[in-house]
């Protein structure tokens, strides 16, 4: 069984999920949010790089679906964004993993079924397919909605959708 | 003698500048590029991360100016940068190293007397200011310019212009 994680990172607040891949469906893992406070920018870049780094060594994920930014609201978001952004990959290529990245539209498509979805319809179908009684935190549940998502694409990749993970000299592939 | 870094981050390529104070100006003491290749966006970051780490373990900077995104040209490059830096910011973070951000103008402003001079000019001045016989690259041109800035600032914030670099618990302050 593969633990698989997904990333939302945001200038602010960096949400994260995990679940595991079953071969018939995911399970709920842990979720929640690094928040980075309102220290000096590189206190608050090492937030996001320490805590990715103790989720990582934490659960073991052999796997992560990062939200890529298809469109950057303006040049000055964009920078804070990417410097988040930054911190958390490079947190995660530290510990030899390598990611996936989906769109927000993607992750809606493999998650409601329709890359117009809302917020509020991801959490109800994230509560749905991990069987949760009680709504995550939404920076949460986007997360655990790209890590769904990731579960889903790397699922079709498989020959005849059979589990057949390959993990690599500490890398996976997909 | 104090070491002084400077960095100017770039999606690309990141320079980097270090000079050493000796209180009656600067000696040059080394200065560089990290090309981060056409690898995946995590190997691109991974080369700066590990970049950085190497030249502060190699020359032992005891602090550091960064150059500061005053206007990004678009959303899109600003992305990228703000990646670069947030990789870049976050390796210094782990090594303790605290950080002053300039932006390009208070840079020139410092070297070239004047916020309005090219990249050229600003070389020069840094060949003058540290006695150099060849030219520097371009990028690691703009990092010893940095480096320099750092310095006269530093210098300015000292209390009759004495040297009294304070460093506590591995944190430099200036």
């Amino acid at each position: 069984m593969t633990v698989i994680l997904g990333i939302d990172p945001g200038s602010r607040v960096t949400g994260y999920g995990l679940v595991r891949d079953t071969g018939r469906g995911c399970d709920y893992v842990a979720s929640g949010c690094i928040r980075t406070g309102s220290g000096e920018l590189h206190e608050r870049l090492q937030a996001v790089y320490r805590g990715i780094s103790q989720i990582v060594t934490a659960y073991n994920p052999i796997t992560v679906g990062v939200e890529r930014v298809f469109m950057a609201r303006n040049a000055d978001s964009a920078l804070k964004l990417g410097q988040a952004r930054g911190a958390a990959i490079v947190a995660l290529a530290e510990h030899g993993l390598e990611l996936a990245e989906y769109t927000a539209t993607q992750v809606k498509q493999a998650i409601a079924g329709s890359g117009g979805a809302d917020k509020h319809q991801v959490q109800l179908m994230v509560m749905h397919l991990l069987r949760l009684q009680q709504k995550p935190q939404l920076d949460a549940s986007d997360a655990l909605a790209i890590a769904l998502c990731h579960a889903h694409h790397r699922q079709s990749l498989k020959p005849h959708g059979l589990l057949g993970m390959q993990r690599r000299a500490g890398r996976s592939r997909f």
